[in-house]
């Protein structure tokens, strides 16, 4: 891949990066779009980053479909896919961590202890082997787009971070390669989260400032779904992901999947 | 930096960089001489990284002389000093460290905590901005080294690590930009630590393999010098600073100031 990314860059041609997972979606395939756009290389990775899931996640079982991956991302029209084996990638001996503090430690970063630290490492890695000038992330994980600004920034690393809009089913359920896990009657519950936010979207528009009462609004929405278990509900900064801020991040579990959320509230309600 | 760098690389021109702290010395202009061999262009970075010191060591007074340096580094042909200040590099908010495990445990690991992590910090920084293809550390810093070649290989950061031997005085001493704090009593004592190491690896020339011989040859020697505090003696691997080894490493106190200095035994004595 580095040999690739040092002949394109030798060339003079400019090179976007789309970290996945794979078990690609319409929110993977905008990040794609946009890459096309803006560069004349577009690389797409695939890679189920086991450092950056806990011991009782769902590393083992996350979907993967590396072959239909592959036709979308043809259709696409992108120049390469880097899809490293995980030996390749932690091979014996590997014991370097790339660890953001601050905007990684609430939430999320306490919710899931060593994830942040995992993806910090793993997009240190691919940016080194792909040495994009800019790599698209999707709003839907929103405080990892702070970290890995954060990360980007703290390293000179060089690489402009670009977020798309958090893509959504008609009833509102954010895209995500997880929802693959839900039964019907969960499915259903799910579209709770999204109408939380918009509830306390649209009372903020109605001019409500007060947090604690837009907080509420979205507690009190998942609340009337009896399969959802809300984890967290806050009202964030969008840089530091610490108290006050008008972006409403939720974190919550639809039967035995962990989904989350995030809705900016001072900007004007999608739909 | 990162622009010229670019620019370098897009015009197809190889790049050496020798990351030093300043205060330059004959072991710093032997590497880069061969950094001037291998590449196209040098890159000499000058930053004494805060981060890589104790709260209760020698950054403050640690020797300065940015105008020698540039003259020397005039002189050698170098193609850019890179200078960052302070705040350029470690700006408020900055929050991401890098963490090699393993190798950076032990010995100066263990006896300077943070340094490592501080030194794997700056080093992913700079190779970030500078885009070498190789870099060039002394082997006066053996644990360095080998936690460097650790960082690039872990991160895929595509850097050549390129060492140079350790350069020393007449009498032994190894070159560093610690030496200016000793007095002249002190700096006849520390003729002891690369004395040490030359028994040793005398006794080793002759056969002698057992490492608990070894490394009291060394620890007798300077027991001889009163001005001398042994911190460790070990014979270690190199790559792995874990023992058993061949690489006898040494810190010890003289007077005031702490020096390191290394020798494999198994490699053909110096001089």
């Amino acid at each position: 891949m580095l040999e690739a990314s040092r002949r394109w860059r030798s060339a003079g041609r400019s090179i976007g990066l789309v970290p996945t997972m794979g078990a690609l979606h319409a929110g993977h395939l905008s990040l794609v779009d946009a890459a096309r756009r803006e560069n004349e290389i577009v690389v797409v990775s695939i890679f189920v980053n086991p450092i950056q899931f806990g011991p009782n996640e769902d590393f083992e079982r996350y979907p993967r479909d590396p072959e239909r991956d592959a036709v979308l991302l043809g259709e696409a029209g992108v120049d390469a896919i880097y899809e490293p084996p995980i030996a390749a990638m932690y091979p014996p001996g590997a014991s370097t961590r790339v660890r953001v503090g601050g905007v990684a430690e609430p939430l999320e970063g306490k919710a899931r202890p060593g994830h942040f630290e995992g993806v910090a490492t793993v997009v240190t890695k691919l940016f080194a082997a792909v040495q994009p000038d800019r790599a698209y992330f999707g709003q839907k994980d929103a405080q990892q787009v702070a970290v890995v600004k954060r990360l980007v920034r703290d390293l000179d690393l060089g690489v402009g971070v670009r977020v798309g809009e958090t893509v959504r089913e008609p009833d509102g359920v954010a895209l995500s390669s997880r929802n693959v896990y839900l039964d019907p009657a969960e499915r259903r519950a799910a579209a709770g989260i999204s109408a939380g936010l918009l509830q306390a979207a649209s009372a903020y528009a109605a001019g409500e400032r007060r947090l604690d009462v837009l907080r509420e609004l979205i507690r009190a929405r998942l609340a009337a779904e009896p399969l959802v278990q809300l984890e967290y509900a806050e009202l964030v900064d969008p840089d530091t992901f610490s108290a006050p801020g008008t972006l409403a991040v939720i974190a919550a579990r639809v039967g035995k999947t962990r989904l989350i959320d995030n809705l900016d509230l001072s900007k004007p309600a999608p739909g």
